[in-house]
């Protein structure tokens, strides 16, 4: 059976996701081309797998095929891939040694390009202030490259999560334009929370009064700031070595 | 005397600014926001300051008022901002000991941040292949955040500028996923330069067998790599070290 109308249920359902207040209710999100559904299937939240009627795209998951019609209703992209697909958001939890805060990052591409990050330099846990921008925001996925699927990532309010990394040993460390210390001469032996700040305003006071430890980056007085993914691409590099 | 109309000969040579042709043709690009007029106007290539009628805005420099509706007609961003301005292109030559190439890069955000990151870390000249994207894209341009205003910037064939480079002294190295030295083993005690690929397919064959020295950043295997602008910025800071 193919899917020919944009006013079936089921395709009605999975537009829907597009709209964060639906994936909140759902717990579920969209994800277009292959290798974002190949990411998502290996990681097993792939819920189901849909693909141009005309195309041999093969998973052991449910399958449904859609006409070009439906494919260029629900897709979010100038050019619509063939394959597409329905996740299950996952819930993580705090783990390991080194984890990453994000407070308050407003651009979806800048998430998504940390979380990318993230994975490349063996972060265990990113934990997500409630004003960052949505996960499961087709651009963040994007930018994640597939990433975020089995990532271990947590959002809430950091007033509480970061009082509670402090009483599981976590050493708190915020970036600081200002002062503390090169990011060169951090020890790295044990647990560490690093904590990010927002685009325009760095971390918010509340946030670099529990912390413990303040870090920059060296560079050239005449420029102000990094860009905030690649600070901490940066950070996350220097902490790996 | 307030510019009121769009059919305004001056104001529609503006707005074509917007287009790449015709920034080729004037040699010159228009940005918008105090901070980036700032910017333009301390490094000396700010022609024309446009500011809204009700601003108050001054800098000493040729400037012209413009009613909410020309200013709504002029802008670019779903927000205008008060003021405005035109710039003149500079022209940038080879020079000093670190120089960045870039190979095909496609995405203005990605540009305007590795261009951010080189003035951080002290790159001396950038080199853009002529098929990377428009240097005086606005999305470059505030990706940036002004740094390309007096930055040594030229674009041209590759195939004819690295073999200039070798002549000149310059070590070329490229990075390279697949082999090549830890960028934390690279001396720096040299004229380099550093090549960095498109997106996608990373440096072009032909600029790789140009290549003296490979390079790569030692991460987690499950990542295949790192986001274009994050790789660049890793190496600059790296080789700022």
């Amino acid at each position: 059976m193919v899917y020919t109308s944009i006013n079936n249920e089921r395709i009605k359902s999975i537009k829907k996701l597009q709209n964060k207040k639906y994936r909140d209710l759902e717990n579920k999100f969209f994800i277009e081309s292959e290798h974002l559904v190949e990411e998502a299937y290996k990681s097993g939240c792939l819920e189901t797998l849909i693909i141009d009627e005309k195309s041999n795209f093969k998973l052991d998951v449910d399958t449904i095929k859609v006409s070009e019609g439906v494919k260029r209703y629900l897709t979010e992209l100038e050019s619509p891939k063939e394959v597409m697909g329905v996740c299950n958001k996952k819930f993580g939890k705090i783990t390991g040694n080194k984890i990453l805060v994000l407070d308050g990052i407003q651009d979806p591409g800048n998430l998504g390009t940390i979380i990318r990050s993230s994975k490349a330099f063996n972060v265990d846990t990113i934990i997500l202030s409630n004003d960052t921008v949505d996960l499961y925001n087709s651009k963040v996925i994007r930018a994640s490259q597939g990433t975020l699927f089995n990532f271990n990532i947590i959002r809430g309010n950091l007033l509480e999560l970061i009082p509670k990394l402090k009483e599981l040993g976590y050493q708190i460390i915020s970036t600081k334009v200002t002062d503390g210390c090169n990011i060169k001469d951090i020890a790295t032996n044990h647990k560490i929370s690093i904590i990010m700040g927002n685009e325009g305003n760095g971390v918010r006071k509340e946030i670099l009064d529990l912390s413990e430890k303040y870090i920059y980056i060296n560079m050239n007085k005449s420029v102000n700031s990094l860009n905030v993914a690649v600070a901490t691409s940066i950070i996350l590099y220097e902490l790996d070595k």
